[in-house]
């Protein structure tokens, strides 16, 4: 039997300031029907991203959703039709201050695909060793933190970091061996 | 200058089936404001399952948010009161029919911690040898896949299985030296 579900129907619950929701009416392969409930997403970028000289470079911020401080690679949502590329180098020189010399696509992944269409490009991205100056938007504030290569992997290790996209992008760094 | 957001106003702008979606006012260490929309969610729980002849076993189901068939580890949301522990063994006989004989917390994941508040605890399960029978929600349709520890090996590191809480799984699996 397939797994396909058949969009019924479809209307928009809510227009928020980062994401849409949507609810669906679903048919399923048994011709049975559920309801579905979807946040709908620009979708992201992020990148691990290192220095000449090994360290790499990650940012600390506040994130309300989740009421604490959360360490993780630099990351954004992508502009109306912005490539991934364009959209991961305006976030690392946004938030750091750092040019991208080189970009190496890692994958991609859901954030929840139970609930979010949000799909997140990953990157390994090679930066200049000195910042220029950040360009943060008016209502967002960014600390960049440095870790050494042991403590980014310990950090990691004991999920002292657990942004999932920061797991993920660390993860697929190390099976290219570019981590 | 401290990271802190300060809640001035909280409202509700949504009830949906599986999340509810709030709308604050902050006030950011500055002084200056933003506007925060957040989605609430229950939370969840995944768990890299294995049997004792080493084979690894995922589900793959049709997730409608992604308008795809996404293969993921076995993973469900939280019931109102409780225990990750207890939603992982429940999930797992449930989509599997596989009854958990050990259980290792691996850690947590933030699904994506700009907008919703979702927490993934992961586990590494150890699971009996023969399925019972599942047990699906009415409007749940869910296939076991079983994997080599080769297979899945590649699949994660070539990104076959975008899901970020699974690659988060196996990562931290890996990492504990339970994969």
């Amino acid at each position: 039997m397939s797994l396909y579900e058949t969009t019924l129907t479809s209307e928009t619950l809510l227009e928020g300031y980062v994401f849409r929701v949507e609810r669906q009416d679903v048919r399923l392969g048994d011709g049975s029907h559920g309801k579905r409930d979807i946040v709908r997403h620009i979708g992201g970028v992020g990148a691990l991203a290192r220095k000449p000289c090994g360290t790499w470079v990650l940012v600390r911020q506040f994130r309300k959703a989740v009421d604490c401080e959360v360490t993780e690679i630099v990351a954004g949502m992508r502009e109306p039709g912005e490539a991934p590329e364009d959209a991961i180098r305006r976030e690392l020189e946004e938030e750091t201050g750092h040019l991208v010399e080189k970009l190496t696509p890692l994958g991609r992944a859901f954030a929840s695909p139970g609930y979010t269409d949000e799909v997140v490009h990953l990157f390994f991205a090679e930066i200049s060793a000195e910042p220029g100056s950040n360009r943060l938007d008016h209502d967002e504030r960014v600390e960049v933190v440095e870790f050494s290569d042991a403590e980014l992997r310990s950090a990691i290790g004991e999920n002292e970091l657990p942004d999932a996209k920061t797991m993920v992008a660390w993860m697929l760094a190390c099976r290219k061996g570019l981590a």
